[in-house]
């Protein structure tokens, strides 16, 4: 999916929610655990319950790498359910040298059929820019995570530019890719920051996880994160998928996702009107 | 396998040899492809060849999710033929926020029953923590990588510190992790960095990938890389298990890595007679 017509989905279904598909065995209802693929099951009610008010889903690769080769059987599955009117995010973290980075581009983009995949950037400019050479396809490069380790490294100053490793991440970056086929995370946690991406950034969709069971707030990363053209996918994943851990989980995740959608439709509605 | 067993096996075989597996399926001789699965029959040959040449293998992760859950199938094989007697390393390059690295380790750990998994440590002290709680188990973080990405971000000098970035991160992670558990990624592509590895890390062991393929040199390395418990794990793929492309690739590949192993037993020998 490329950008417009990400953008085109977004306004048409006036929605940026990004629903979060970290299914945990341990999570899934007992009721589903006797059917034939139990992870595919609960992903498929969750995404039959969300779809009409999300644009993306966001598998995250350890929660099926922890179960094995049917872990990946039950992601192919469920790539191929959600189809190809969402954008699909491998949330993957990857990043290698060149010929190992063309490899898990080819498994992400090709095999599985995946909109974009998440990347770690410390390998630098030959374990990123493998991502960016597939039409309609995204590296979405962590600039500032949502976690307390983030204040480890990506909050270094450094000597020579004065900008802060995730702001160097920021600018680099932008000089092996571009708007149509790069985005960026930046956590939720750090609603502070928008400001600062978003002069380093203006263009860049960012994905930012962290709303939800993180503690993320909408309303303040929306009032400088967004661009004209929306430019924000915001995930959730445990406040949604996890809203109930009962027979009614894909009804209360349905009912947590329209009310995110809800929220969102409000802000597009502002930006729309310049309010 | 824990450290005293590591540096027992070291020291007997005579070799600190790892065999990268990175095996590509559009390189598997062609006399494999009719077998039923001919990336795990291509490690098995390598295997066999290679095993009293080397303490370690280390499966490319990469390449075998570019097959899809077949390539997990014969990753897992190829693992469990390895057997107990060599220390197997994920390099996977994971790391996300803590209870999904909780899920990576699992994955790797557990279910896959390797020893150490590759880590990026751009997301921090949680995205690293929870590989470090495994008895036995190992996280190999990466410090100074081999590629010419290494450039873009590791080697930034932070302003508070006046460490580099690939410095700071030798500094930081031992809070998290000890010479038991915790070992560092150094390319062999930076000899000289090994002066300085060695005055922040002592003890830790280091994986040094780029020996061969990408061009390191394995005595420069050894001079100021080696610690009294050796420390050190070399590692080579595409030198040895694409040393021939023909029927006796495997043949071809043992002959390699005898060599290196040639080389190590004289550099051990001048370790332990202090030449």
């Amino acid at each position: 999916m490329n950008r417009s017509q990400l953008v085109a989905e977004i306004f048409r279904k006036k929605t940026f929610l990004c629903v979060g598909l970290d299914t945990e065995w341990s999570k899934i209802p007992d009721h589903l655990l006797s059917t034939q693929d139990p992870v595919f099951e609960f992903n498929r009610q969750i995404i039959d319950a969300t779809r009409d008010y999300c644009v993306a889903y966001k598998p995250n690769l350890a929660f099926y790498e922890a179960l094995g080769p049917n872990g990946w059987i039950s992601l192919a599955k469920t790539i191929e359910y959600i189809g190809h009117q969402h954008f699909v995010i491998a949330d993957a973290k990857r990043g290698d040298i060149g010929n190992t980075s063309r490899m898990y581009a080819e498994a992400f983009f090709q095999r599985m059929n995946c909109d974009a995949v998440t990347i770690a950037p410390y390998m630098g400019e030959d374990s990123v820019a493998p991502f960016l050479g597939f039409p309609g396809k995204w590296a979405i490069v962590l600039a500032l995570t949502s976690n307390l380790g983030s204040q480890d490294f990506q909050r270094e100053w450094l000597e020579d530019s004065r900008l802060s490793l995730w702001e160097k991440v920021l600018v680099k970056t932008q000089e092996w890719g571009s708007p149509e086929n790069l985005m960026f995370v930046v956590g939720a946690t750090h609603p502070e920051a928008f400001i600062r991406v978003r002069e380093i950034a203006p263009d860049h969709f960012l994905l930012v996880p962290g709303v939800g069971a993180q503690g993320g707030d909408l309303a303040g990363i929306c009032q400088h994160g967004l661009n004209k053209d929306c430019g924000l996918l915001i995930n959730a994943s445990r406040s949604i998928i996890y809203a109930s851990n009962g027979a009614d989980f894909a009804l209360k995740a349905g009912e947590e996702a329209k009310r995110l959608q809800s929220e969102m439709e409000k802000i597009l509605a502002s930006l729309l009107h310049g309010v």
